[in-house]
């Protein structure tokens, strides 16, 4: 099974990465951008099969390792 | 309208960050991991009301700025 986990910036934590991206994108051209925030895609291959114990799985990592759950938040999204 | 980037390295591409990830999984006991391979995910706020104007638009960025096309590939997704 293949799963799909963003880590982001909550909301209200300053994002300079993302201020940049706009900035570069205005300085570019591109006059309609407005807010641009930046985060990690993190795909994963699991052995598991089932759904439900992919999730809890993959939940774990994410509180453990993959997100600062202080300053990060995370989705999970799987993939048939 | 908001839109959500994603870039990660083509396939084939080497993902040292991946691979660090992968194995720092494994030692948290996760034994079911295979394959990880870290990306960037970027929300931005667009401006732009036309679908297919903002698609084009998103693609632009890409090419400029958000993907290096050599060695990344990208996708872009919409949201209402």
């Amino acid at each position: 099974m293949k799963a799909r986990v963003f880590v982001t910036l909550k909301n209200g934590v300053l994002d300079p990465q993302g201020k940049a991206i706009a900035n570069a994108l205005h300085g570019l051209g591109f006059a309609g951008v407005g807010d641009v925030r930046q985060g990690k895609v993190i795909d994963i291959e699991l052995a598991e099969r089932d759904e439900a114990r992919a999730r809890a799985t993959l939940k774990e990592m994410c509180e453990k390792l993959l997100a600062n759950t202080v300053i990060e938040k995370y989705e999970i999204e799987l993939q048939a």
